[in-house]
């Protein structure tokens, strides 16, 4: 099987996941500019999981651009990506409404999200790279995924931290979205051969 | 004609079926474990349905795979059964309402949805075999059909079932979902030599 | 240029127009019959608009196969015909919420919006006559046109009838999806040679 | 890289972009004309982000079929370009709603998002440009981005007009979306010997 229709579908996806995200910025009733203030919490909340949703669209492009070939466990394995990128929409709006944003359990739902992406890319990476030979550029590329354990890490520790202080917790989502935007050196001199 | 745009299509609603289901989580307004406990009927409905829409597509794939052309029947026998699956987010949204798994119209509905899917995607296997010829590789997969038929009675006894006992209905929608996920090593087989 | 991209982000468009119809049909409260029948007049509206948008994709994917090139005429015509299809959504839901199907007003409108996509359609034709050299297969196939003519002259007696009977302007909407349903055997011999 | 994907996932996000604003259209509850005038501001107001979106997409297609390969910073400046755009159905709603037309912060929030879009639009083309050599058609196109700077200049003061008179900034938006719909005769000439 090629990998054009699942490249198709993941973009329909992801395409759909980031933009119902503003459906949840409501117009607001007050028109002076703290009306317009009012819908800071959920423009910021909804600005980290465009980023995010960015990360992972880049990522997955770079993914599928040095894939030949995909299997059933392979289409199941990005099914399982998009259905926990299919939930940030959920986090950000609870995060983004009211002042939830310094709540407890909505700020380490948000982290959650984010780590079961994280764990489901790493899955789609370990399928993918099973599947193929060894000459796979893939093989190449992981030793780059330095980014995916930092990341996961800050994940783990960012959930019980949200229990201490939500301010942490969004420190934590911010960096790893920073960690993410710095380029890939390495991957991108290889993206450039092709 | 060529397939390619029915499946750019396709995969257009699709994409928006499995993604839009997610916009009736509504963020609970209560961020406590119980405020996140009561959109849990709601979310293993969304899981229950974005694992039947994975199969479809991940069939739907297969099929578009070995079809070579398409004709005005089978434009209509897709857009049928686009139809049906683009209720699917009607039904998870009323069965994960509240208490409605524990209610016998919801549960029979959503069943119903399903058994209608599961018929014109039949039709549509039919409307294709009979516009290509007998070399056709649908032909052969035909003989692992014996998921369909095993579905369609699931279903076809999960209905009135849901008068008795929604857990019951439930428990065969789960099973049918079970029974899909399980990989068809035929099928597979035969596209790994496309 | 091509044609790739516009029926691309076309197909993109008609997706998501036929399947953002089926949020409006909110899962009923009452969890008996009579509550599954509320949801009756917006799901035989939502039908309807189904298979009007089904029509229209069929053709624009068949309009599309025999264009070679577009230019920016072409591309403001397809949005103009997006336009007017994106507004089915608003008119299926106002036709389909209570009883106002047998309010004038609303079922005028809904007929009015189909009226103003038969003449987007049919100018989106016409451009791409006047874009193309004299052998262009859209001359021929123009001959078979005759159900566009038949269409909006239905179209335009529904929207004053409306006014006397509904049910009579409904009947009418129906004869016009019935006559675009019938395959059109000249543009599909046509497609076949393809 | 090629830039396949890159159009695709864009395709998706403006489609949704465009068609999700409708959505802000509710039927309205009173079924007289005087009913349906009541969405005659919401109507205008999306008829009008139609347009602006239909010049971008036209404009980031025409764009796309003179580059030849995307990197990093690419992709991240058309996501940039992408999240201002998909902030438009949200200023959309609200200078929409009610008579907030005629209100100074929903119409400057409008231009602001506008101005926004064009300027991460110019950052697209000077990335594009960046990466390309100097025999890249873009060069030779940039010599009518005449457009562009007339548009930021209208923005510019447009968004202060309306804290003076919100129907001077609305005339100015009208403006710049008649300056785009002009066809860009320099542009279409060497589209056409693609």
């Amino acid at each position: 099987m090629k990998t054009g229709r699942l490249e198709a579908f993941s973009d329909g996806v992801l395409a759909i996941v980031i933009t119902i995200m503003v459906l949840e910025m409501k117009a607001p009733e007050d028109t002076t500019f703290k009306g317009l203030l009012s819908v800071a919490p959920i423009f910021i909340s909804y600005l980290l999981s465009f980023i995010y949703l960015g990360v992972y669209w880049n990522n997955h492009h770079h993914l599928m651009q040095v894939t030949q070939k995909v299997n059933g466990k392979i289409l199941w394995a990005n099914l399982h990506l998009l259905f926990w990128l299919s939930l940030i929409p959920f986090t950000t709006s609870w995060i983004g409404e009211q002042s939830h944003h310094t709540v407890a359990l909505p700020v380490a739902t948000y982290g959650f999200v984010l780590l079961m992406c994280a764990i489901a890319y790493f899955i789609l990476e370990r399928v993918l790279i099973a599947y193929h030979d060894e000459n796979f550029a893939l093989n190449k590329l992981c030793k780059s995924t330095i980014k995916d354990y930092i990341s996961v890490g800050i994940y783990i520790i960012s959930i019980p931290l949200a229990f201490v202080n939500t301010w942490l917790s969004i420190a934590c989502y911010v960096l790893v979205a920073l960690i993410w935007l710095m380029p890939d050196k390495q991957l991108e001199d290889l993206m450039e051969d092709m």
